[in-house]
């Protein structure tokens, strides 16, 4: 089976899980983190090369303040645990506003834990247009200086974009590196992950021709 | 129903239409002009503001030279075509390069034809890092800067991208207005359009929440 060099997630629908099962909204995050390291234990064993997650957006913290908190202690509480795997891992976003969690300070430059091994990135405090103005006053003139002029340029290509939640839509995740990806869509929500819908995922993308636009 | 304001089509699927068709691979674009017109008076009909259609790519371009002379001249037709609408009518790519048809060259300002009325641009020669080279050495430093610095700058945000041809991908299809696009795949091939295919997309389209990423 072909397999993807790098896998990004977009764990989305905590909310709508939190009120489906009568929780207030706040609630669904903490419900996404067991999810989330499932999803690397797949990755590790399969041997996924590189995976993002989309932690939150500077868009997402225009949302009332207990919601904020909830997603905030929810990405603090997923760097911490991916820290306890064998990863080399990168938290990225605008760590210059006062919505970073400083306790996320130490992971802004990328580092190994355990014996290191896939990279995970995980978007934090992200935003799109920030993302792209790294071009902005450089002097990039060729598609390898986009590349390396966005300050996520950290981040390489993504060849498979998974989706809960049954939203087809990017939300302003990785502009750059996802302008050839393949997108999936899991109808259901992110804390209802199941192994079998990666699964599905990864079969459907095996299927699919990689023409980088060609 | 809501509609989209602004919609954005990518008629993939001509080659492999062609070759279902017992036809070799560049018969097909010839076969993908009546389908452009058709979308044009149906977007007119319901009050569509703006609409842009993904003609070829400098990665296209990259291709046999017989497929590159066939999806050139389609895109030349296409163009005189929708010139005799009512439409306020822009081609946009990099016409600098020998691979942007001289023809089109007129077209590159965005002008009134008939009546004027819906927005329509067409991408030709169009390359995802050359329209966000437009940030290269601006100042941009705010969202809106970004909007104003891109080569594709007269293209404003796409609300709904619908792909023919079953492929889940952007494929470099305006990186930066298509942030928060919700995405619609019909599974046919672009020769095979049917306006039912277009009204289902809307109708779906009509069922999302717009969020713009908040």
């Amino acid at each position: 089976m072909r397999i993807p060099k790098h896998i990004g997630i977009i764990p989305d629908g905590n909310r709508r899980w939190a009120e489906k099962n009568g929780y207030s909204k706040e609630m669904g995050y903490s419900n996404g983190l067991n999810p989330g390291l499932e999803i690397f234990k797949l990755c590790e064993k399969i041997g996924i090369k590189e995976l993002t997650f989309y932690g939150f957006t500077v868009d997402n913290t225009k949302r009332p303040a207990l919601q904020k908190i909830a997603f905030t202690e929810a990405c603090v509480k997923a760097v911490k645990m991916l820290s306890k795997e064998n990863a080399s891992l990168l938290v990225i976003g605008n760590s210059d506003s006062p919505m970073f969690p400083k306790e996320l300070l130490p992971f802004t430059k990328r580092k190994d834990f355990g014996t290191g091994g896939i990279k995970v990135n995980f978007l934090v405090n992200y935003g799109w247009e920030w993302d792209v103005l790294g071009l902005s006053s450089s002097d990039a003139h060729s598609r390898k200086n986009v590349y390396e002029n966005i300050k996520s340029r950290d981040i390489s290509r993504v060849d498979l974009i998974i989706r809960w939640g049954g939203r087809r839509r990017l939300s302003g995740f990785l502009p750059i590196q996802s302008v050839y990806s393949d997108f999936y869509i899991v109808e259901e929500m992110w804390p209802d992950f199941d192994a079998n819908q990666f699964n599905s995922a990864l079969e459907w993308y095996s299927k699919q021709d990689v023409t980088l636009g060609g």
